[in-house]
C-alpha cells in the first residue's frame, strides 16, 4: 500500500509528508532516493513516466503531477491514471496568458529584439478593442482564459475538437472551423493537450493560416511546434510575436537555435505549476475515497487522451 | 488668425487638414516646412517647446499634442498652454500598464535576460492576488489604470500630491505615505507629472525604499529616472524587473549605456500616443468655442504645472 514520490522538488516532498502524516498516516511514503521494495509500490506520484512500468509490478495508480498526461502514452491500460485539478494552477495559466497576450499586443518581444539592436523603432498602438484573440483549446483552463481575455477587452474565439458554448466567445470545430478563426486572429494562444492530432500543429502550414503579422502564445505542448518552422515564420515576418513556455526538450539546451530566434519571448515551462499543498491533498483525498469504496475523482479517459 | 502645425508626422497633418478644413475653413493651416510669415501665427500645435517664443509675436494659444506639458515650463506667462485629453489614449495607457504590471509580476524581462544568456532558469509564480501595485499619479491615467489593475486582482494602492479617494484604492501622500506605500509594493508604476519635485524622484534613495526584488513601470518622464541609478538596482537585484518607456533623450542614442541593462524592457515611448483624429477635432473644437465667445476647455494651470 505504499506511495513512491517520484519527484525531488523538496517543497513537493515536504507538502505529501505533512499531509499523509495528518490525513492518511496508515499509508507508508517513499522517495526515490530510498531503499525500498518494488513490489510494496501501489501508487505513484510522478511528472516523468517510468522506462519500464513492469519495474513496479503491483501498481495500481499513477497520479500525475500536472494536468497534462501526453506523457503516459506507454502506461499499461490495467494501471489507473490520475490527473491533476489544481484551480490556483488554473489562475497560474490565466495570469500567463492575459500576460502574454497583452505583451504581443503590445508588441514587447519586437521590442526586446530592438533593444538588443539598440534600435528605437515604434509600432502602431492598438487596443484590446482593436485585437482578436483566438484560443485553441477549450477546456477548464482554456475557457477560464477565454472569460478573462474577454473581460479585459478583447474580441476572443475559441477552438476545440467537440462544439462548445461560451458566452461572449465564438467557439468552432472542424479545420473549416479552423481556418475561419486562424484568418480573423491577431494572437493565437495554443492550450491543446497533445494527442495524435495536435502533435506538430503549429507548422509551417499552420503559420500561412494565420494574418501576416499575428502573433502565437504557446503554452500547451513542445510536441505541438515545428520550431523550426516557428523561426522561418518570425523571421519573415508572417509571425509577429511569440511567447512560448514549452519545448520537445525541457531544459532548452545552451546550443539549441531556439534561443536567438528574433521577436520571440522563452519562458521555462512557467506558465503553470501545480501547487505542492494542493497536488498532495488531491491525492491523499482520492486515496481515502479508495479507502471508503469510493469512486476515483480526476481519472483519465485512457481513450480520448485527456 | 492662422494655426500652425509643428508636427511631421503625416497622420497628424492629414487630420488636421480635413478637420479645418470641414469644421473651421476661416483659419489658415500652415506647416512648419512651409514659407509662412511668424506675425500670422496665432495658435500653435506642438510636441517640443520652441527656442524662442518670441519668434512668433503674436502668439495667444499653445495646443499640447499630449497630456503631459511640462517641457513647456519656458513658454511666457501670458500665452494660454492647453493640454490634450484623448480618451482612447487613456485606454493605450492603461493597456501598457497593465501589459506592463502582468510581464513584471512573471518575470518576463528577467527571463527575456536568461534567454540572452540561454538559461533555463524558473522564478516562482505569483498571482494577482498575492502582488501588490503602487501607483504614482493619480491623475485621469493613474486613477483609471488603479481600477483597471485591481479588477483583475491586483492589490493596489496609489500615491498622489493631494489626498484622493478611489473605491478599491488606498491612497496615500506625503513622504511619510510614501514610504509606506513603497515598502509594500511589488510593482511601482510612476505615471507622475514631471514637476520640481518629481524631477530625479526615482534615485538610489528611492529604489532602497522599495522591497528588494520588487519591479518598477516608468511610464512618466524620462527626467524623474536617475538613469545610473536604475542600472545599479537591476545589478544588484534590488530592483527585479523594469519596463521602462521613457527616458532624458528621445530616441535614446546607440551608445547609451540604457540599452544593456539587466532585467529592463525599453519601449520606444509608446505607452500612449494622442490620435491624430482625436487631437485634430479638440483644437478645432477649442477654436470654435474662442470664436463663439465660450471658455476654453483644458487649460494648464501654470501654477500648479498641470
Amino acid at each position: 500500500m505504499t506511495i513512491l514520490l517520484n519527484v525531488t522538488d523538496q517543497d513537493r516532498l515536504d507538502a505529501f509528508h505533512e499531509t499523509f502524516a495528518r490525513e492518511l498516516p496508515e499509508i507508508p511514503v517513499v522517495t526515490s532516493d530510498m531503499d525500498y521494495a518494488p513490489e510494496d509500490i501501489r501508487y505513484i506520484f510522478t511528472w516523468r513516466p517510468l522506462d519500464d512500468w513492469a519495474a513496479l509490478p503491483n501498481l495500481e495508480i499513477v497520479f500525475s503531477v500536472s494536468a497534462g498526461i501526453d506523457q503516459f502514452g506507454a502506461l499499461p491500460e490495467h494501471i489507473t491514471l490520475v490527473k491533476m485539478v489544481d484551480p490556483k494552477n488554473t489562475q497560474k495559466v490565466i495570469d500567463y496568458v492575459l500576460a502574454a497576450c497583452l505583451s504581443c499586443m503590445r508588441d514587447f518581444p519586437t521590442y526586446a529584439e530592438r533593444q538588443r539592436q539598440k534600435t528605437w523603432e515604434t509600432s502602431p498602438i492598438v487596443t484590446t478593442a482593436e485585437t482578436t484573440v483566438t484560443i485553441l483549446g477549450l477546456g477548464e483552463i482554456g475557457e477560464k482564459a477565454a472569460r478573462t481575455l474577454a473581460s479585459v477587452g478583447f474580441t476572443v474565439t475559441g477552438w476545440a475538437r467537440s462544439p462548445r458554448e461560451i458566452e461572449g466567445v465564438t467557439c468552432k470545430t472542424g479545420e473549416d472551423g479552423l481556418d475561419n478563426l486562424l484568418a480573423e486572429a491577431d494572437i493565437v494562444v495554443c492550450l491543446l493537450p497533445l494527442t495524435d492530432e495536435t502533435r506538430g500543429l503549429l507548422s509551417h502550414d499552420f503559420f500561412n493560416r494565420m494574418k501576416k503579422g499575428a502573433s502565437l502564445v504557446h503554452a500547451g505542448r513542445g510536441a505541438q511546434c515545428v520550431f523550426a518552422d516557428l523561426g522561418d515564420a518570425l523571421q519573415s515576418g508572417q509571425v509577429g510575436n511569440a511567447i512560448v513556455d514549452v519545448f520537445d526538450t525541457e531544459p532548452l539546451p545552451p546550443t539549441d537555435p531556439i534561443w536567438e530566434m528574433p521577436n520571440l519571448l522563452i519562458t521555462p515551462h512557467v506558465a503553470g505549476r501545480t501547487d505542492a499543498r494542493t497536488s498532495a491533498h488531491n491525492v491523499s483525498l482520492n486515496l481515502q475515497r479508495l479507502r471508503d469504496g469510493k469512486d476515483l475523482l480526476w481519472c483519465v479517459d485512457r481513450g480520448k487522451g485527456y
